[in-house]
């Protein structure tokens, strides 16, 4: 099977989800850019082109009790987590939808269906992300485009944070999310998948 | 039964749901302030005194297709209906965990579970706002403070929206409203409800 | 404000929900009557009149590990906690619809909406009713019958599970949980709840 | 990358779905038995080997009010949709348990999550799938068997309902249906999925 889509955009970087997705792509002759998260130089990614797949995969939180958040921080965090998604959501949507052919993958978190005490920052900026999601799936899937929303629902594996030799496999592979994307990149539009979660197999939940 | 609280702030004014729930409150005896939703004006709120229950139940939202939205607008929409409730619960939780007692009132809609095509903007703030609450609860609720979150699931009615005559109780009362939130305010803290949804007889849901 | 009904079933005995809801009901002057939770007797239901309430609260299990549940068991529990509610449901539509009024309540459990391991059979049961729930609403409540299904997420108050001294309210007052029952029973048709979950303050949820 | 099971037990036969996955995974080299649904041949299954995968893809349903339902037709379909899950379900943990490998896959349904007005018996057997799906996942997954539930929320296409013309891809392709159902048996077990839902791009969630 042929490779649906030939170029993407992937906003987040970082040693993980992002990198492990970027090779998969180019394995599949897919175009790669790759943009940080920082949300005051997203109108810089107007200039990136046509994207046919546009990732968001950036995050922040503030993390302590309610009282002690400092409310700055918890408005950034939003911003990043969010309000970024929107604004990179928006711009997809405007060279997808004349096309009627293109991906926007969003990237969730445990926090985008459960909101943990002492964690309210990502909380907010997760559900607000989720909400998104829906809201741009019912608008633009009809329009040809396969808006994805993923529930990382556990740690993911870095460089810091290695896998538990007595516990394999309790961490979340990058390779093994990044092989979920391009499974719900290639899903055929009769049957595609909104929402999904990945976890590892020991997990609770 | 004695009420279990003794004075109330209601953020988000308006002919509808605040002023019901205030005349409801009041006929308990309970002091009422009532505040505009004016993000940059609620340090103020910090001069209401030491209110005991708090609720919030403001909101604004921008409409239309993604690629049309005004993201200041979008901004601006999340910060009143999620980032004015962060300010108002931290403020609430300042207060009320010292004293290990206190009720945080959080006003969602259908949109705070389903994010409608159009709708991005109101689907990020009460999402968010759900996920507030959550995190809100878990933190709060062993600590004396009942956080609960109301989904407001269909059209309040007002006098710019009157109910239907030929369709009768297919818009939700106000005073019907206000009536729950004081059911789920006198809920010994044995039996507890986080969620409500509240919607017509007859709406589809 | 008047009491909207004057009759009461409620199947399933016991000295939990259903007394403390007996008694409550019986202090608006509400007629009840009790009825074991034997599916093989329900026809028998059919002769207690036309009750304007009818409460479900009979549920079963068997636990254990999937490989060593004994099929019968499993068959029963799921029996007398979903199926006796759609016998008990239909008896009530039957008699209610003709009249345009009543009032359908189900008990559920955390199993509700979670299953958890070793505990398959309660789950499928919990589950089962609350999809008979969600449907009866949808079929009944434009009818003018309110359809509401409680979610008891956590242990109930028993003589021979007290309430621990060292850690009070952490398990559901059965007057608690009746006083909620009865707040329903009261909510106007305009702003109606259909899920309603009740926890002790300090469970984690 | 090999394919990591070598046998496929397929319940609930006819063209659709269970075909489609069947010509795939033996595309794979995987070797297929198909029974039919009748839940008093399952002791049959037993004898079927010690199949690695095991899906369970069988549902029945009685349509009508809740009124005019035969209750026996309504506990047939349970039987059928939920309680022959369960024992499928109980003989593959059985087998798998002791080899720590395997995988079960339960086939839901838009009604597994949304209980429909006039579809009741449907609502309930597939909520209780639903419910058997996350305690078996809770139960066998820690044991290195991938429990997954997908949600089919659309029409699949078949012989006597073909895929309209003037609505391109607005039911769901059985092959599309089954390739997903590959891509959760291939991922890797740091990064399962537990439920996966598959609509059209056109249809309304």
């Amino acid at each position: 099977m042929d490779f649906p889509y030939r170029s993407a955009l992937i906003v987040g970087t970082g040693p993980g989800i992002s990198a492990s997705l970027a090779r998969r792509l180019a394995g599949f002759g897919v175009k790669i850019a790759l943009a940080a998260r920082n949300v005051q130089k997203l109108d810089a990614l107007i200039r990136v082109g046509e994207p046919e797949i546009v990732v968001y995969n950036a995050g922040a939180r503030a993390h302590g009790p309610l009282a002690e958040l400092d409310p700055e921080a918890v408005q950034e965090a939003v911003a990043i987590t969010a309000f970024g998604g929107f604004l990179v959501t928006q711009q997809a949507a405007k060279r997808m939808v004349p096309r009627g052919h293109g991906a926007i993958l969003l990237t969730g978190a445990t926090a985008s269906i459960k909101g943990f005490a002492h964690s309210a920052s990502f909380a907010m900026g997760k559900f607000a992300l989720r909400g998104l999601a829906q809201s741009a799936a019912r608008e633009l899937g009809p329009k040809g485009i396969h808006v994805a929303h993923f529930i990382i629902d556990g740690a993911v594996r870095a460089a810091h944070r290695p896998d538990p030799a007595d516990n394999p496999d309790s961490t979340l592979d990058p390779d093994a999310i990044a092989q979920s994307y391009v499974d719900v990149l290639r899903q055929p539009r009769s049957a595609w998948s909104h929402e999904i979660e990945l976890r590892p197999w020991a997990e609770r939940f």
